[in-house]
């Protein structure tokens, strides 16, 4: 029976072929991004995969639902897997808020479905590093929530050679529009226009810009200005402190497609510009109060960054380790009277921290060595019996095929441990 | 708006009200569960949380439709979100085993869904530890995967006098029965009558018996004996071996209620009863061939254990650490000219891997150090210029309140890293 198109299955390594997906690999991006969120102080939440439909479509307009998993449940509710985690974080901040200090600094590893029409290699769910602040209208906050992404990808192995933060504002974008076009309602499909500004035909663009009274030559030379807001240049100024300097740049190419952005907005490349963006995020000010139904009001910022294009990105790049079992140690039963004293011992190793395999059943000890080989273990045990009847245990260096002949309640100490 | 009845929003500890759920809390017990696995040389896998509907009634029956949340998707699938893994991971493992050397040991952590009727507290989803091998049918498996179970509780704080797995064996209820009744179809009628033994009123369990041809004495009384079968022997000595004898028990009332269980088969219980089930599982060796449609036959076992009674279990031992912020040092900034400088200084501290808090914006000092109080960081750090100009750091041990005077290179030394 296979599984259903679009979601995947997570094998550990070695995979057992090509286009499997591995366990190993996600989890060493999951590491690495509660590892950066920890340094940052930000802690962790989660909410429901499923939730109330018009909580998406409350956010994002009825358009919505053409993307969703959505469905009614048994008990008549219009319910939908989220595809997105903002929503849910807004409605438990909103909620919650008061019982914690600002600004809230919270990150969550969800997994996020959307129902698109299937295309090759293309998926219906993802895993995302969502991270917000809620409470702090300062670009302090900016910046701290642009260093937070920039070292999730350093602690990956990636440098300012291989990414880079554009960085823009729907604030200049919102000047820009106001000093050439009076009807603030047509401002979002501006907006629009200029998120798909780099994939779309250039006639294309300067048709439905001048449906709004803009010319793309303006908007050309404003993109190739890229003259910094006083907004941004703080932003810049913090960054380059941290001695983050060369992992952003403007580009008011990025102006982010959704409709709640508010403020400074960015995204993520690769720079040799292979693959989609990595991460988007910026200002979302009003959504708190949008899901709150107005009782909440807190300026807040937030970015995502799935794990599928950063897979991709660390794969081209050769940064991923290579994998193995974990396993540290490899007890061998060569005497199989001795089994019962190495499942002892067995337990005594687990229970001092180390991850220990042996063969369940019995095995020819070359091939139980050969085991521990590919387990990729640095040391074997196994219990002998010396001449005089006492048990003895030998602690074998798999690199250095060095052996100490130690008691067997001396092994801990003969791992180095 | 509010979220589905029966899901859960996991917060940040301080928890906003005392019903909330901890992100926290679940995280620990995540930890001790993918570390107990780790030690034990099994390795992380995952799977879809959507799977065609198929591929759980084909092992549980059409009935189990009635408990799922299950839909028709936009593309005309009839599909469900998983209420259990093991089906998941059969698939996975007919599909995959031959690139992977026997036994198979694998574990994960997936969030499982119910659409049961709502009743008090009653959740819809769930967390479960899942530990499963394949490819070896010895009982030397068995043994491995109850003492996994054993540590992974133990991880947690949990010792013989809160916990006892109670041992048992559809191979002897199997003998049982068929020595008393030739009408083996009739056997999982039976099984799932003893199953009840424990909850029903003995009348109606009698009444069932009767009809089978059995007397309900008969039953108590086998049960009361609590004969060990030769298989039953192997699996106690076994962990008796390891050191592990105290925590297991034979209880022929455990059974397992599910159709494909044909061995050993155990549930982990809180030793003053005051709880459902911690934790269940046993031998499954037909699951592969019937969810592989016969092309694999590989025998296997495996065990479940939930997060929600394993949870309460541990707030009514006093198990559960107190979960602070996790920060290690707050950065302090009381002279505002100096804010550049101690950006530089939390990236550097950051870099080193600690987990660094300040305030984003200029705020009183006795401010930010009730901040650093609040957080329990274990010091705080802040700049100064010194009467020279050159700037000095001031590093204090907020337990002690011990402060040096270093140099801003040296800060990371004084912090005794």
């Amino acid at each position: 029976m296979e599984r259903l198109p679009g979601f995947r299955d997570f094998y550990p390594e070695p995979l057992p072929h090509a286009e499997a997906w591995s366990a190993d690999a996600r989890n060493h991006i999951f590491r690495a991004w509660r590892e950066t969120a920890r340094r940052y102080g930000f802690r962790e939440y989660d909410g429901p995969p499923l939730e109330p439909l018009e909580l998406f479509t409350l956010k994002s307009g009825e358009e919505i639902v053409g993307q969703l998993f959505n469905f009614v449940d048994k008990g008549e509710r219009a319910v939908a897997l989220r595809p997105e985690m903002t929503p849910t974080l807004a409605r438990m901040i909103a909620t919650s808020e008061r019982a914690y200090k600002k600004p809230i600094k919270w990150f969550a590893l969800p997994q996020l479905f959307r129902y698109e029409k299937q295309q090759k290699g293309r998926l219906r769910e993802h895993f995302q590093l969502n991270c917000d602040i809620f409470g702090e209208a300062d670009t302090a906050a900016d910046a701290e929530l642009i260093a937070l992404l920039i070292d999730s990808l350093r602690a990956l192995g990636l440098t300012h050679e291989d990414f880079v933060i554009r960085l823009s504002s729907r604030n200049a974008w919102q000047e820009f529009f106001a000093a050439r076009c009076q009807d603030e309602t047509k401002a979002y499909d501006f907006y629009q226009v200029v998120d798909k500004i780099e994939r779309e035909k250039p006639e294309v663009t300067a048709q439905k810009l001048t449906a709004l009274g803009i010319a793309l030559d303006d908007v050309k030379h404003f993109i190739a200005a890229g003259e910094p807001t006083a907004e941004l240049r703080t932003v810049i100024d913090n960054l380059a402190a941290r001695g983050l300097g060369a992992f952003v740049k403007i580009d008011y190419n990025v102006i982010r497609g959704l409709a709640y952005y508010t403020g400074v907005v960015f995204e993520a490349f690769d720079k040799k510009g292979e693959f989609r963006a990595i991460a988007g995020g910026g200002r979302y000010n009003n959504l708190v109060k949008l899901i709150s139904a107005g009782k909440v009001d807190l300026p807040a910022l937030g970015f995502g960054m799935g794990d599928v294009v950063l897979l991709e990105l660390l794969k081209s790049r050769g940064v991923l380790p290579k994998f193995t079992s974990g396993v540290d140690v490899v007890a061998l039963v060569e005497d199989e009277t001795l089994r019962p004293e190495t499942l002892g011992l067995v337990q005594q190793l687990r229970e001092a921290g180390l991850a220990v395999d042996y063969s369940l059943v019995p095995m020819k000890g070359d091939k139980q060595f050969k085991r521990a080989l590919e387990l990729a273990a640095t040391h074997t045990v196994r219990l002998e019996r010396g001449a005089d009847g006492a048990v003895l245990a030998k602690v074998k260096n798999i690199q250095t095929r060095e052996e100490k002949v130690v008691s067997p309640t001396d092994v801990i100490a003969a791992l180095g441990r």
